[in-house]
């Protein structure tokens, strides 16, 4: 038997454990639920914290050894005031309303069947990711909220980190009369594991993978179980002729500068040449007020006076680029005609949003843009499941199979039919 | 290049033109959409619909050289009152609520932000199907109403009659000024061409394989783009020992006879020891009466009396069959108890029902039991979208992912999210 033959036969045992514990999760009443994630947090916050930023000092180690950079150990590195809150993120979850059980499309049928759809756990999740501990709390408490197990894939720079972190939620679930293999943290993150956890059609119900590019393809190429997926955000803001243009000037620079380095920060600012006399080198100073790079077509650059100089000649491939930094590009296009078949080809099906106060054109774009959010006057950096007051998400969908969007607990559920009769049965 | 090579470049020019001609579906007025379907219908009912009848005579030659069996040919076989037939089934569709535009869940954010989830198409579909010729209009005008495209891949025995009724769609797409691509037969049904049509990640956004197991593990095997699946039906009803065992007797008698060959019939009927005596020998004589051959667990045989001759010795692996014909499973199993675990091994997540009169016994049986339609006091023969109140379906998904259960109109879109504001940024 290889070494690959090995751990596919162990990621097997392990995914059928937790199959089985989702059995266990999908029945368990909201409380028990709430109570393993307070529990968790509670030893989150106590001794168990302590040992998870001590195993955390073990990845740094390594960490530093194999030459990660200040960025990355930074998004590694976990202290107390982090530990607490993750903490604090598993005790929201645990606030949330359970989306189990909820009745939705409630009816009577003609012959009096009362037919309706129940919110039921989707099952077995698996999740992979990257460098961030943190995610293994938070998939770990989503999952468990709305009753489903998990399979947890995180990166190796974090596998001490994880590991600790996952044997709280462990005891929890334990200490709660619940199997702890509902959340089950893989103990290699051998490629081979990911590979065998994704091709377990009929046990993994779900993998969702977060991570660059690379993760993304390599999962979607070779997965036999469905997959939730996450590619890149090419977001655009729009500025319509009929813009109130400080609105436009601020709604722009709070999507590429609040935080830049977010999938739904913008990367493309377009105004249409109606306004764009006014607008341009109005946004170009603002712009270089917070040191952004400018990359800007030849309709922006013809506009742009004494800050010709500060901005980049833009390069057509630049219009498809994720900058996730202070960088941008700025073009000028034929009205909302121009805007919407700007953003088909170079949008990314993430967020995208028009300034305007022409309500025709609003409801136009509302419709017409194909987009997991679509927005009218306001930032794209709302889409987000907490801002969209969805309590916590597992990320953003920008596929359109099973969920567009941020992932709250509703997405972790499916609806199943269920039917009340007297004794129907069929002509 | 090979012809494999080349099958794949031809898949792929006609998947991209049928992805341009979903933009355009994408955003066509309900009434454009359903003028496509009524012209549709009315040329099925005039001298296209001969032009059918005389491309299904084709094929059916070309079939009884095959040796296809009468089953088969009798699936196959196109006449005036069916294809009739078909067209009644187009203009059920077009009388169907468009769903594209359809906001849901609507609220105002602390900050003033209002935000909605609107239903908008998949995008390109792609349907793979045997033999039944009638799928080609069924599927076309479901995915046109819902504002999507679709690719269509037929069986082989239906080739000429799939090739007429798709030209038919594709002339009233023309006469209506929307592209014909937007529902297109791929040419050949080569399996180089499924393999090309499931591997085209982002330009096929769903395939829906319907047919046999062998044709759902190929998809799931090989496909890279997202799959809703429909394996195969093996549903219960179980006899609880608080049933009304007349109305238990109706319910069974129809579940596995109305229609035996379809995915909704039961294929096991479980009954509580605590009534097996009194009901085993009732429902062995109303099942002899129509001529139903019954496997019989230990438990059945010990209570059959005079027709323990009558019935075949249950095997285990008999649990786990799908007849599609009048033959069943009978099992004794201790309360809801056993029939719920027997389920869980057993069941393929499909139509599951309980009769009984204990409204607790009913609600667990609603909440545990993990089928995309349960039941209380109904026949399972209900799980049919036209049945519970969708129309018309696509199928029905035994997969937990986008949709659980009959796929109709609203299922064949995704729901993305639409926010207006009045200039809110994050803080």
């Amino acid at each position: 038997m290889t070494a690959d033959a090995d751990i596919e036969a162990l990621v097997r045992r392990l995914a059928l454990e937790a199959k089985r514990a989702s059995l266990a999760l999908a029945t368990t009443p909201t409380q028990t639920k709430n109570a393993v994630l307070l529990r968790a947090a509670a030893s989150l916050r106590g001794p168990a914290g302590d040992a998870v930023i001590e195993a955390n000092g073990r990845d740094l180690v390594v960490a530093r050894e194999l030459g990660l950079d200040d960025a990355m150990l930074d998004r590694l590195r976990l202290d107390r005031a982090r530990v607490d809150g993750v903490a604090e993120g598993v005790e929201h979850v645990a606030s949330l309303p359970d989306p189990v059980g909820e009745q939705v499309d409630q009816r009577r049928l003609p012959n009096g069947l009362e037919v309706a759809r129940m919110r039921v756990p989707l099952g077995l999740i698996g999740i992979i990711y990257e460098s961030r501990p943190n995610v293994t709390a938070d998939a770990a408490a989503l999952c468990i909220k709305s009753g489903n197990a998990v399979l947890l894939r995180g990166g190796k720079e974090a596998f001490h980190s994880n590991t600790a972190i996952a044997a709280v939620f462990g005891d929890a679930l334990e200490a709660e009369g619940l199997p702890r293999a509902a959340a089950t943290l893989l103990p290699t993150t051998d490629r081979a594991a990911t590979l065998a956890m994704i091709r377990l059609d009929g046990v993994v119900d779900l993998v969702i993978p977060r991570g660059g590019e690379g993760l993304i393809h390599f999962v979607a190429d070779n997965a036999r179980v469905p997959v939730v997926r996450h590619y890149k955000g090419v977001c655009h803001v729009y500025v319509d002729g009929d813009a109130d243009l400080e609105m436009a000037l601020a709604i722009a620079i709070n999507a590429k500068t609040q935080r830049p380095g977010v999938c739904n920060a913008m990367e493309t600012l377009l105004v249409d040449e109606a306004c764009a006399d006014a607008f341009v080198p109005k946004a170009l100073r603002a712009l270089a007020g917070k040191r952004v790079e400018v990359h800007a077509d030849d309709g922006v650059r013809a506009r742009a006076g004494e800050l010709a100089a500060r901005v980049v000649p833009l390069e057509p491939e630049d219009w498809d680029r994720e900058y996730l930094r202070l960088a941008m590009n700025f073009g000028v296009v034929d009205g909302i005609d121009g805007a919407l078949a700007h953003v088909g080809r170079h949008g990314s099906n993430h967020t995208e949003a028009i300034v305007t106060e022409d309500p025709d054109k609003a409801d136009r774009w509302l419709r017409e843009v194909d987009a997991s959010l679509v927005l009218v006057n306001a930032s794209t950096r709302f889409n987000d499941g907490a801002q969209l007051g969805l309590g916590a998400e597992m990320g953003i969908s920008t596929t359109k199979l099973h969920a567009y969007g941020p992932m709250g607990l509703s997405e972790l559920c499916t609806l199943k039919w269920i039917g009340r009769g007297a004794g129907q049965v069929r002509a």
